[in-house]
């Protein structure tokens, strides 16, 4: 399966648990996860990890910032909805976040 | 007056003719501008640009992005509302697109 | 051919007229450009670019910033010289640079 | 004392103690120190915090990359060596990498 097509029924009942800190958003096929920072720089300088890895997946976030919080949500335009792409970029995000990656 | 005050009647009334290309939030004392890049690349590297000035005016945005499209709302907390630090800021981010800065 | 592999003499001798901007490295089998900018917001707008480039390429460069100065070297350290993977990057930068990316 | 001095006897002498993780420079009054992240992503997530604090300090530091690993050297143009400048600086820095800014 491609990583351009939607979720399976078995990939979308993983989201609670594989993608636990990520919500549903309301009224949409997408999901989303708020990062609050000590500060700017902090959040900048995850912003920037952000960037280089959705260049590098070709898959983009929808995101806003304010200060030292930075809110993601991630749906997949061409699929009017929730892919395999969003949880490869969900997955690296977490990464980024827990110090893994 | 220091950049912390809130504008005055002048100042804002000098915010259509000075900076004409930034709307008027509803709802909020606030402004905003949308810009358009050529691509994700272009547009995280204007963010960057951004990002640094707000880091040294120690102001800083509400900003979101989404692929090629960067949104920034410009207001100042402390004072609820338009500060001249809004308006040094703003003038920055112009410069940054026009090529002046 | 693929992009790992050496440059071919052709693409060798295309070297002087395609990138004009760039120069052989002294003793090393690679290509260098400096970049001087207005000042460090601008060239670290360009950095950033930059990156977000090498990544999605996969192609890193060996570069330097001074204040409002970039340089930039590239060399393809699994073939230990130049490879077609340092063209691209170096189109890319161009492209970049002279405001066409 | 302004930052833009020079360094006391004493700042000198407490540089060995407070900034164990950098060295002098070879023939020049400056202070280095490298830094090797797990990748480019990384790496260059750091560069953005530095950037955005060399920006909000105004005083910039010369800086290479090749991929994972960073070196910066701190020094001040202006007093042909090192200034409180350049301690500020990489204690910001410090605090970047040791997780505590």
């Amino acid at each position: 399966m491609a990583n351009h097509d939607g979720l399976t029924d078995s990939e979308r009942q993983s989201l609670s648990s594989d993608f636990k800190d990520w919500s549903m958003v309301d009224g949409r096929d997408a999901i989303s996860r708020q990062f609050v920072f000590r500060d700017f720089n902090q959040a900048f300088g995850f912003m920037a990890r952000v960037a280089l890895e959705a260049e590098k997946q070709d898959h983009h976030p929808e995101w806003s910032n304010v200060y030292r919080t930075v809110t993601i949500v991630l749906t997949s335009h061409d699929v009017k909805g929730l892919s395999r792409r969003d949880l490869a970029l969900a997955k690296s995000i977490n990464a980024i976040v827990d110090g893994s990656h």
